[in-house]
């Protein structure tokens, strides 16, 4: 039950090493302390193995990468990897520029993630090694819908399959792939992709339910995946008139701070394909 | 009719590439998505021609420039300029520093911006080559008000004239003028000085104005200005007795994201001289 | 009383030149204005110097410190110091790597801060040159509590005049001494700790205090960090149910904004050893 993969974040308070960008990081780490982890953020290629070690999982996110943090990124993912760690690749932007495509792939093909998290548009520019990502949100003639859902998930089942990880997708529908089985998840608001950085931190949540579900992570990235689109739902319901996409911001991260494992249990909208 | 500016941000979904400082940044992203356009950071020199290349504005902030970021700065508004997109220039703090002032007025003179926004302050500084700005806000002796607005005016236009560009001065009054005509806005609160950023953002959100109005930069300017101030009236009708500047923030940007063209038209405040 | 020290603030508006992490920057700016102060933020070694030098205090956070800041601590602190400007030194995450030691060592030796204020791990790991800080929080064995009170405020003097400086510890409850006299502070929630940053915002607003409050640093630093916690309590008495630590975020700031001398009279609690 994802109820109980919530339960081991909050008693277990995972220590996450985050690489983020400088946009939504305020955002990731507040989901993180929301969701019973605890984040450190750090960057610098002289620290980042030194501080991996001395975390749980870590969340690698090229939304503002540059010259100075691609080698630390580098650096942490392989340390994290000699150490058995969890890790997570949020391939922000990948087909929106050449730099973060090869960047994005050469991550993947040196490290091995335990998730890849994206839009469809960047799993689909990581795999192809080329997209048509309208900056850092998806193409429309890429969405996930009703109609194309099976292609969709043959298409997450193969990806994931390609780097032998678990691959989220995310939007309208989510879909959680390893190469076997995939998650349909269908909770979650339009409304989410008006605010700026839901994917990251998701990304940032879902390290925390990694680390804290060793030996469980299918189950794990998928419950992560549903607490997110569950708290834009309770979110949205405590929504005023005159609130935005602003408030809205706050209150998916106040809803995760306040879900419980029968809240989740209770609202989570999935089958198993 | 400003409404109409407003309208066409929210049909045409203009994605702004905004190189800009890291403080305000998430603001900058979520008030973007508030009045409809679509945001990407990007700052690392291998990406910034091709992240620019793909988007319909250029937003150019100073707020945090650095050895790393400068030429990123120079090489994303030579190209957005070569692919004819409107470019805005954001010269926080110039005044404040040699680096500030020398990097506004070299990326003034070596690039053609559409609009340049900052405080009476920092357009001073940009155009004599020095200032005596506070930090990131204006000098108080500096302020626009109704004793020297004609005098202010005069020297709005010559600035927007010296440069061939728009020039947006806000403060208590706003002004909005090319060579020949100034729009003089009156929206607007106080006590929006006491949050961080409302200037980065508005910087942010005229950007998009501008990218989905061509051939009508003046007025999309000025409709983008009078719609920020008419949004931290909303909003600060919206407060609560405990509430700060930093719920002050968020109802901000949340007035952006519920505001239509019928309450633009109505509320906006301006003549033009 | 620490009212007045308040009103100073207010009355004076110290300019604070901040160079601090990009996770917790945008809540320092937010909170240095709610408190009547003005923030600036800039970390290129080509200009802080000459920023530090329009500015009355300086804020120096490690937080996600890197190759091209570090230097640009040193040269602002040695210029401050230089410049008899108070100087707050935020070694955060200090025993977490040897980066973060070393750097918070090395900048406590060679400059002279006039307070240096971190949680109970990082001011051990700053004192011994090691610790066992749990990513930025403090490690659990190491909590300040009423039964080892004693020992804990005879470390913070001597903590205090190892470095000539008043030390702050902050935690469940606050230590804020020179070393012949010693604050213990009973404000604040537990729950602050499930926001990121409330220390961060405390190194800003501290700076503001000691900035605006010459000659009574002492005073001003207990005051400081008793209004913080106090802002935490007012912000909790306002949570409504389904409120969680992204909101209790804005209330705490929105407190800050909304604290006078009465209330920070009338809601400190503290006693001298």
């Amino acid at each position: 039950m994802f109820g109980e993969c919530l339960e081991n974040v909050r008693t277990r308070t995972p220590l996450i090493h985050n690489i983020t960008n400088y946009v939504t990081v305020n955002d990731v780490a507040n989901i993180l302390l929301a969701c019973g982890g605890s984040p450190i953020m750090s960057d610098d290629i002289e620290e980042v193995e030194e501080i991996t070690s001395i975390c749980g999982g870590l969340n690698i996110n090229i939304g503002t990468l540059n010259q100075r943090t691609i080698p630390a990124m580098f650096a942490a993912g392989k340390k994290a990897e000699s150490l058995n760690h969890p890790i997570l690749l949020d391939p922000v932007g990948a087909g929106a520029s050449t730099l973060r495509t090869k960047t994005a792939r050469d991550l993947a093909d040196q490290i091995h993630f335990t998730v890849i998290r994206g839009n469809i548009s960047e799993i689909k520019a990581l795999v192809a090694g080329s997209g048509s990502t309208k900056g850092v949100d998806a193409d429309v003639a890429d969405a996930v819908t009703e109609e194309n859902l099976n292609e969709a998930v043959a298409f997450a089942k193969a990806a994931a399959a390609r780097y032998h990880t678990i691959v989220a997708i995310t939007g309208a529908i989510d879909l959680v792939a390893d190469g076997n089985h995939c998650y349909v998840i269908r909770n979650g608001r339009p409304e989410m992709g008006r605010i700026t950085g839901t994917g990251c931190q998701l990304s940032g949540l879902l390290t925390a339910y990694l680390t804290a579900n060793p030996g469980n992570e299918l189950e794990a990235a998928a419950a992560a995946v549903s607490s997110m689109g569950l708290a834009g739902e309770i979110a949205w319901s405590n929504m005023a008139p005159t609130d935005g996409n602003s408030t809205y911001r706050n209150r998916i991260i106040d809803a995760i701070y306040q879900m419980d494992a029968e809240t989740l249990n209770r609202g989570a909208k999935y089958e198993l394909r």
